[in-house]
């Protein structure tokens, strides 16, 4: 491993792309701070995604809250599963991942190993504390969220959440019904995800703050994915689940279309994002045979998952980074909230034709023979038979048997014009940081000795440098007039110090990919010269034609 | 009052601008969800904002995590100030905001009273629990931020942050750096604000968890503001602090230059950023003559202030509504940061010719002298003097008397070519939720008994939208691909359904400023009409000419 990724990190810093957070009191443990030029660098990220996946399908987006109630995530199943298996020394304390202090080791440890059975690893293998050096372990499992109390009682616990998808969920209803009840339905979100990392140490990869840009897909499983056509014939390089699951690496490349067929993907609309994906990461700037879409086997998969793909991508001097999760969530979300806050979430679509559905009916057989049966509480069963739908639980739950009840239970045809079904959902979900981190080592390069970064332009943070040649004869009024006028539809830079060539090399740093040179034929003939970032290549135009001429250059893929 | 309010709110929630969150689960207070015409709006007022305030002084923009080490926390005096007055019933034990409740039973409670005082009016008063009827109070100081644990160690303390300016006090010296060095320097940050309120219950004003839009303007405290002159014959309608702490409403509408003058404001670049604000909220379509600064009280100011001016505005059917703070917080941010982190945070700049300054210098008269004194630790107490910036603490420390140690206090004179200072702070804080409110608010109008919601267009989340006059003869696919068309440059709503007439309709209450309609005329001649909103009026006009006349229709303010 070369240091192509410290360089990275290194510049990131210095230039003011982002850096660790609370440097002043020591620094804290993967919280980053986003810069001047990494906010504007994220800022394009995001316009590139939501064209790329929101704007072109119509789809929406919201914004819902980091923080939400406890029984939010019961029910989604992060309060049970969203948990590390932390090591703990213990003769000196200090607590680690146990799978990482394995690996370290290098002693295999697969995810979803239970902590028992990574304990006994730990301690047989003579694994030692890198704090003291002691090799005895206890390993329990960590809630990886973070935990708070919302309001004054202690009672009420909430957490910041994992991912921004549980607030598309909770609040599909009434999205649903502002966008008019309709099928497929994307809805998009952009925010802040948190985890609570035991010991985060790589820069912007392992953060415990970070951001995501995610959609929710959601659609109905009988129907056909409504764009496949543009992608069938795209290309994916796939390591398939068989072979990620027996540590293999060799890819296979197939067809949108063929991959459907072989059931190497296993939902239309999955592959569809995918073959997006590929685009979309590939605009970036991350070339497309470094990249590829890894089948995690069911054991290492989220709870919620029936097939998961990572899109993990090289980054150089580093390996392969997961940036994206792309799952088929099924109905377990929009399904787990309908039982959880027993609010029906699922849609009903109309029937082309009525169809026979068969159901389960309960009646009372004999209202007489009730009142015999069940004494002044007949009028509760009849309620009961006529409203619940689970009758012998409720009844039960009075203090009745059903033993002797004349209430009887009958399966029925129905002629039904709709049908209700939970939506499925397909889920894109990418990690801001860790696309902005491998757009950038993708993008840094050296030429004589100097860093240039060589971003898409429609990525660069500052999409145009002004200088003035010198700072003097009208010069630099000319250039700052040039760069205020620009400034109404670019994002601009106007630098006058130092040599026009240490200018050049500080922009060539910071990925402006075009830089303008007021000069002294510019006060004769009202021409400029255009410099471009990566051939270094000069032209000479006149002033009247750069907007237009920049807003070309800086224009996205279609 | 009216029902002003409360028509704004359902019709934001009916069409998805916000709405309470996790309504299925019953909602919780003061976390709400921005819906699809929300995010879009808000997009839209974050850009006004951006180049208001930040891209026309050419200020950095960065984004710091929202979670915090309590050690920054604390340093800021938020852990010991940041707090409101809890009163708990203590028959039945619900709490309350000891202040809000006193209020609401007609006896006058000033910010800042303290607890024992707040306790006993409320006993005194017989002031009754909502919850039980009992009225009996036991009133504590409740820490109003989120409170969690960072990591797996439980004295990990860390807290969201209330505001997002610590996150660019504890970075100042970094982006200093990276944007050359220079005062003044203008960052901004747009993100998350949390507060753990104690009974929320106000839509969107009293937020658990909130949008801000923040500006620190770093300046040499010695040097005029560069921007007033602009500004300077502007008319500002204060609340003076006199009148405010007198309970009085009148205002003194004052020119910025004079305001300076009179000292009813303390700083030139506070009343610069008065100006732009005044102007800014202007722009969202709120009155200028619904507007104020209010002057707060020394006690009602937060910790970190020395003069701070409330930005209200009517928000009808409501009342006035803080929708910003305007805060001159001095050095006291860097300067706390400084102390607490060891790190220092002031910045020096070169002086026109250097400056005679005085100076504590500590030296040892005689080494011999200082032999015979301190005996084998002399060597330490050499280099105390060299180095310590209190040498009499870390000699004491060593366990030695100053007393007849020949350690002197000697004052001095010496020519210094550069000032050293901790930058003052203005800051302008923006409530985003807060501002959509009021603009919303003022935005509302009913015409023929139908809502319209007149945002200025530039404002509104959708820009345009365009219906085929019916959904055959080929109209709907003509309507279909100009709106594709005009989607590259305009956010679009295409809609099909139902009359003409109700699809106006619905556009004017989602705010859609010009609507287009692709009727038979169309397919001949290539015209369409468009329709605006707030007057009804339609004009016929040719397909070509239609993007750039749009685009001028919608550009904000200069």
């Amino acid at each position: 491993m070369d240091d192509a990724y410290e360089r990275v990190v290194e510049l990131a810093k210095r230039r003011g792309f982002f850096w660790q957070a609370y440097e002043i009191y020591g620094g804290v443990g993967g919280l980053y701070v986003m810069g001047p030029l990494g906010v504007a660098m994220r800022r394009r990220l995001e316009e590139l995604w939501r064209s790329m996946f929101i704007r072109r399908h119509g789809f929406a987006e919201i914004d819902a809250p980091a923080l939400g109630p406890y029984k939010v995530f019961k029910a989604s199943g992060h309060v049970d599963n969203f948990k590390d298996p932390v090591a703990e020394c213990l003769r000196c304390g200090r607590k680690f991942r146990a799978d990482h202090l394995l690996g370290e080791a290098g002693i295999a440890a697969g995810e979803g190993m239970p902590p028992e059975e990574l304990q006994r690893l730990l301690n047989e293998g003579h694994v030692k504390c890198p704090e003291c050096g002691a090799s005895e372990w206890r390993v329990s499992q960590f809630l990886t969220m973070f935990e708070t109390r919302m309001g004054p009682y202690s009672e009420d616990v909430g957490f910041l959440r994992p991912e921004t998808a549980q607030g598309i969920f909770t609040e599909f209803r009434r999205i649903y019904e502002v966008t008019r009840e309709r099928l497929p339905l994307g809805v998009a979100q952009l925010g802040r995800g948190f985890r609570n990392e035991i010991s985060p140490r790589q820069a912007m990869i392992r953060l415990r703050e970070f951001n995501m840009m995610e959609l929710e897909f959601f659609m109905d499983p009988e129907q056909p994915c409504p764009y496949l056509d543009e992608v069938s014939d795209d290309v994916l390089p796939v390591l398939t689940e068989e072979v990620a699951e027996r540590g293999g690496e060799d890819l296979l490349n197939v067809r949108v279309g063929d991959a459907l067929d072989r059931g190497v993907i296993r939902n239309g609309c999955l592959a569809y994002f995918m073959a997006i994906s590929l685009r979309f990461v590939g605009a970036l700037g991350i070339p497309r045979d470094r990249q590829r879409f890894h089948g995690k086997p069911a054991h290492e998969r989220a709870h919620y998952s029936a097939q998961t793909f990572d899109h993990e991508v090289v980054v150089p001097g580093f390996g392969w980074l997961e940036v994206a999760g792309l799952a088929y969530r099924t109905d377990y979300d929009l399904r787990s909230h309908s039982e959880a806050s027993g609010k029906d979430l699922s849609v009903s679509v109309k029937l082309p034709e009525p169809e026979l559905v068969r159901k389960v009916r309960w009646r009372v057989r004999s209202v007489e023979e009730l009142k015999r049966a069940a004494g002044d509480r007949w009028k509760d069963v009849m309620r009961i038979v006529a409203e619940s739908d689970d009758p012998p639980r409720d009844i039960a739950a009075l203090g009745l048997s059903m033993e002797g009840l004349p209430v009887v239970r009958e399966e029925v045809e129905e002629r039904a014009n709709v049908r209700r079904f939970y939506p499925h959902v397909v889920e894109p979900s990418y990690g801001v940081e860790r696309l902005m981190l491998a757009a950038l080592s993708w993008a840094y390069g050296v030429r004589e000795g100097r860093a240039v970064i060589s971003l898409p332009p429609y990525l660069a943070p500052v999409q145009v440098a002004v200088f003035p040649l010198v700072s003097r004869d009208g010069l630099d009024d000319r250039a700052r007039r040039l760069a205020d006028a620009l400034s109404a539809r670019f994002d601009v830079m106007y630098d006058a110090d130092g040599s026009i060539g240490r200018r050049y090399a500080r922009a060539d740093e910071a990925g402006v990919p075009y830089a303008i040179t007021v000069d002294y034929k510019t006060l004769e003939d009202g021409t400029v010269t255009l410099r471009y970032r990566d051939t270094w290549e000069q032209e000479r135009l006149p002033e009247d034609g750069l907007a237009d001429k920049l807003n070309g250059l800086l224009r996205p893929p279609p």
